[in-house]
C-alpha cells in the first residue's frame, strides 16, 4: 500500500514521537513506569484543559468519554438541553436521549456558529445541564463557548454546562476553568496526534462535586477513585498512554507555538480555497463568518458547482492525499481539508500545494 | 528503560506481526483497505469463536464486552446466575448488579473448578440467563464449559449461556456453537498478542434473536447494523484492527499446533514447579486437578513457604522477566507465570530457565 497522507479531521498524520513509543515492545499496566506515565498524562491534561478539577483516562472513542459524562453527571429524567448544529452536536442529542434524560434539543442551521441566545432560549428553571459543542468538525464551526457559558450561568447559576472538546483541545485556545466549562472530553486521534482509542474527561470542581455512579466500564466515580494512585479500573490502552506521555512532553511546553501554527495553517487554507472561489460552511445567512469562528480543526468549503465528491477525493488520492467529505446533513455537499496531525513546515507546505494544483485541476 | 519481557497472563509480548503494523502510518477507517480489513477480522474471530452467529468488534478494555453483553441481552430485574471462583467471574456479578438485573451469586472454592451441578444449583425456571467463566485467569482454572453448557441447557433449555473466554480463545479449545454457548467475549491484549483496546463479542443465533438496544457506547444492537458494513459505529480502534488482521492470517490457519504448544508450555511450566515443590492453584480439595482443568493462559501456584511475592518477583526482574502475583482473594498468596504472549521456541526455552533459575536460588 502505497503511503496516502492524511489531511481528515482525524485520525491523523501521528507525531513521530508517538510512532516509536508505538514500535516498541509491549509494557504492563500494573508496573511503577506505567502508572508513572499514567499521572504524568493526567497532570499534563489537567493543563491542557485548564482546569483544577481533574481529568480521567478512558479506553474508547471520544463517543465513550462523552456518554461517560452524561452518565456521571445526570440522571434520567433530568432535563437537559441540547443546541443542535452538527452531527456532533446532535450525538449529545442521541446520547441524552438513549440515557433516558429528559432533553430540550434546539436545532439551528448546520454551519452557522451558536449564539448565547439561541442557547439561553432552551433553557429554563429546571434545565439541569447543557451540552454543549465547542469546535463542531462537521461543519467547520468553532463555537463562542466562552460567551455561551457566561450568557447561561449568569442567568441559570447551578446549571452544569458540558462542552465537546474534541477537536478543539490542542488546537483552539481552550481552559475549561477559564470558559466557565464544568465538563469537557476530548480523544486520542484528533489534536494529540495519537491513534484512536484513548478519551479523556476533564470534570472541573462542580462536576467533581455532583459525580454518581453510572453503568460500570463508563463509571467515573469508580475510575476517579481508581485513577487517583495511577491505575485504571479496566485494562487501559496502555500503548497509547505511554505515547501520549511522549507527544505531551513536547507539546504542552510549545502549546501557545502550536495553536498559533495551527491557525496559520487553516487561514492559508480557507486563503486557497476561498481565492478559487470556494464558499467556506461556515457562515451566517450566506456570509462567511470571520476566522473566529472557525475551527483551527478543519477547513470545510461547499463542493464547487459541478465537481461531485469523489471527482475531488480522487484527485487528492492520485497526490498521496486524502481529504473527508461532508457528515449527517451536508453529506454530499461539502469536503473538508485539515491539517491536524502532524505538519512539520514543508509538510505542510506540501499539503497547500496538492490543494492548489487539485483546485488548478478541476476548475 | 531495559527490555523486560512478559510472563504475565496479559499484556503479553507482542507478534511481531502486529508490531510492525503498529509501527506504521495511520490508517483512516472510512477507507475500502480499513472496511475490508474490519471485515476480515470479524470473518477471521467467527471462525475462531467458533460460531455460524456474528463477532462484533468494540474498542475499549474486554470489560466493555462484557458490560456489552449483559445490556445486550438482558433487562434491568431479569435473572441471571453467577458461579464465583475467581476474580473474573466476580466482575459477571458486578456488572449484572450494576445493571439492575436479579443476579443469583454462588460463592464457589476459588481455584476450584465448577462442577455442572453446582451451576445447575443456580438455577430456576426464573433464570434467563447463566455468566460463566471459561478461563479463570486470577486462579489458574479453565472451566469445564462444554459440560456446564450441556447441563444447563438439558434442564433449562431457553436460558441462555454467555462466557468469558478472554484468556480461553486462542489457548484452549473453544467453539461457541459445538459447546452449546450463545454468547462470549475476548479481548485483543492475551491469545491474539496484539496491545489492549480492542474488544470482541460473539453473539450465536439465539443470542442475535434476544439482542436488543443498551446504553449508546456499549449498544450491540446498533454495532451489528453499522458492522455488517465493515463500519462502526463510533471511530474505532483502527490500528489494532490492522494488527489483529495481520497476525489472525497467520495464527489462523495454525491454530492447532498453537493450541498444542501452548498446552505444552503449560505442562512445563507446571512440571519444573512442582518438581521443585510448589503447589498448583488449581485444586480441589487440596489435590492439584488434572491438567485439563488448568487453563493454558497461565500457570497459578501458591508462594513457598518463606518466600513473598516481592521477592519472587525481584529475582525474575533482575532476570528481565516479569510474573504476576495473585489477585482477589488470592491476592498476596500466589503468584502467576505465564507464555501465553508470543513465545517461539527459543525465547520458551529462555522463560523456562529462567523460571529454573529463580526456583534454584530462592527455595
Amino acid at each position: 500500500m502505497s503511503r496516502v497522507r492524511l489531511l481528515t479531521p482525524g485520525p491523523v498524520e501521528l507525531h513521530p514521537r508517538a510512532q516509536l513509543v508505538l514500535s516498541g515492545p509491549q509494557v504492563h499496566h500494573r508496573t511503577a513506569p506505567a502508572r508513572e506515565a499514567f499521572q504524568a498524562v493526567r497532570e499534563d491534561l489537567k493543563a491542557a484543559f485548564g482546569t483544577e478539577g481533574e481529568v480521567l483516562l478512558l479506553t474508547g472513542s471520544g463517543t465513550a468519554a462523552m456518554e461517560a459524562l452524561v452518565g456521571g453527571l445526570f440522571s434520567p429524567g433530568e432535563r437537559v438541553a441540547v443546541p443542535v448544529s452538527g452531527k456532533f452536536s446532535e450525538r449529545w442529542a442521541e446520547i441524552a436521549g438513549a440515557l433516558g434524560l429528559d432533553v430540550v434539543r434546539g436545532d439551528f442551521p448546520w454551519g452557522q456558529p451558536l449564539s448565547p441566545e439561541e442557547v439561553l432560549g432552551l433553557l429554563d428553571r429546571n434545565t439541569r445541564g447543557v451540552l454543549l459543542t465547542h469546535s463542531e468538525t462537521s461543519t467547520g464551526v468553532l463555537n463562542p463557548l466562552a460567551a455561551i457559558a457566561a450568557a447561561v450561568r449568569s442567568v441559570h447559576p447551578d446549571l452544569l454546562v458540558v462542552a465537546d472538546a474534541v477537536t478543539s483541545l490542542f488546537l483552539a485556545a481552550f481552559s475549561l476553568d477559564a470558559m466557565g466549562l464544568d465538563a469537557a472530553v476530548a480523544g486520542s486521534q484528533k489534536g494529540l496526534m495519537l491513534p484512536p482509542g484513548l478519551a479523556f474527561v476533564a470534570l472541573g470542581p462542580r462536576a467533581l462535586q455532583r459525580l454518581r455512579p453510572y453503568g460500570y466500564y463508563l463509571n467515573l466515580d469508580r475510575e476517579r477513585k481508581v485513577q487517583a494512585k495511577g491505575e485504571s479500573a479496566f485494562t487501559p490502552a496502555i500503548n497509547l498512554v505511554l505515547a501520549a506521555r511522549a507527544v505531551l512532553e513536547v507539546l504542552l511546553p510549545g502549546l501557545e507555538d502550536q495553536l498559533q501554527t495551527k491557525r496559520g495553517h487553516l487561514e492559508r487554507l480557507y486563503r486557497i480555497g476561498e481565492g478559487r472561489g470556494l464558499r467556506p460552511v461556515p457562515s451566517r445567512d450566506g456570509v462567511p463568518v470571520p476566522m473566529d469562528f472557525r475551527t483551527p480543526a478543519t477547513a470545510a468549503f461547499y463542493l464547487p458547482e459541478g465537481v461531485g465528491f469523489e471527482a475531488l477525493r480522487d484527485a487528492f488520492l492520485a497526490r498521496g492525499a486524502r481529504i473527508a467529505g461532508g457528515q449527517g446533513a451536508l453529506k454530499g455537499r461539502t469536503f473538508r481539508i485539515s491539517l491536524m496531525g502532524y505538519f512539520p513546515p514543508e509538510a505542510a507546505e506540501w499539503a497547500f500545494g496538492v490543494f492548489e494544483e487539485v483546485l488548478e485541476e478541476l476548475l
